[in-house]
């Protein structure tokens, strides 16, 4: 058996984030088919802890123009802050992301003044990367427009959420963040 | 009083068609808020039968980058053969419009092969001008990526539709609508 770095997740961890999340969209009221199931990812980050920060992702739509995915959050899992540049290499600025909620209870951070007692709590040691303290609360019904290039993360409440991600075209390959061990796209030990 | 063009809807009418569209929207399980509600339009196309050729549009998000619209439908209403052009003035192919299934039935047409028994029915003085009937269900869940610059008209089934339109940049005035009747920002007539 090969060694697994101490980041990545393993295919049984994988797969058991994928289940977990489609039973907790059963629960979101969004319209969906079976096989959406198998569109589900589950981003580790590389930093192997993927219950407390990382997420699922459903992408339903991936084109040229557009992207519609749903973001699946355990209670109180933390999505490190992050920001989609402009392509290098053609007239894009970066994504802009509208989130909206849809299910229980998030906060995304923003620049912007600072709150009074601001509901996101990421883990103590990755605290120190997120920079940016505006609160915006994405219970459902609420949405924000991310504007690209700007310093974001989120945190879903104590029972976790569904947030829709709706943006111009994704990028994810690109995504700047802020905290040096996170690994965008980390690959899954297949022990 | 100024006499109503034939084809405009009169305040009360638009008035009459919002409050519908905000009642229905309460089963289509959309988180909402009640400002929402300001949000609807209604757009009856210069024709002087919006119950039966139109539609009503809540608009979420209008950003130069991506829009978020939900779409509601009353029984049958049917919207009529269009597409979304490039940009005369830059470098824009058109809108790329997601159609997403969120309540009720409805169906979609777009170029391709024609079914046996399309479930389009189209009032009989405009179906000359829908002239691609290859069928897309819009069912809750179902969803279908419409390419820029692509015709496509579409109908609610007998109980209505809620369905989201998830696009790049939405440029409304520049729709083309193959029937020369229909006149995309019809005034409303304030008598």
């Amino acid at each position: 058996m090969i060694p697994t770095h101490m980041g990545q997740m393993t295919r049984a961890q994988y797969e058991e984030a994928r289940s977990w999340a489609w039973e907790f969209l059963q629960k979101a009221g969004v319209p969906l088919h079976a096989p959406d199931r198998e569109r589900i990812d589950v981003a580790g980050l590389g930093l192997g802890e993927h219950q407390q920060t990382g997420l699922q992702i459903l992408t339903l739509v991936a084109d040229p123009w557009v992207a519609v995915k749903l973001l699946i959050l355990r209670p109180n899992q933390f999505v490190p802050q992050h920001r989609h540049p402009p392509s290098p290499v053609e007239d894009y600025p970066g994504k802009t992301e509208v989130f909206r909620g849809q299910y229980g209870e998030a906060y995304l951070f923003v620049p912007g003044a600072v709150g009074e007692r601001p509901r996101g709590s990421p883990p103590e040691h990755r605290r120190r990367f997120c920079t940016v303290w505006h609160e915006v609360p994405l219970l459902p019904g609420d949405q924000y427009v991310c504007p690209p290039n700007t310093w974001h993360w989120f945190q879903a409440g104590g029972s976790g959420a569904v947030i829709w991600s709706i943006s111009s075209k994704a990028t994810d390959a690109e995504d700047e963040f802020a905290d040096p061990q996170v690994v965008r796209m980390a690959p899954i030990s297949e022990d």
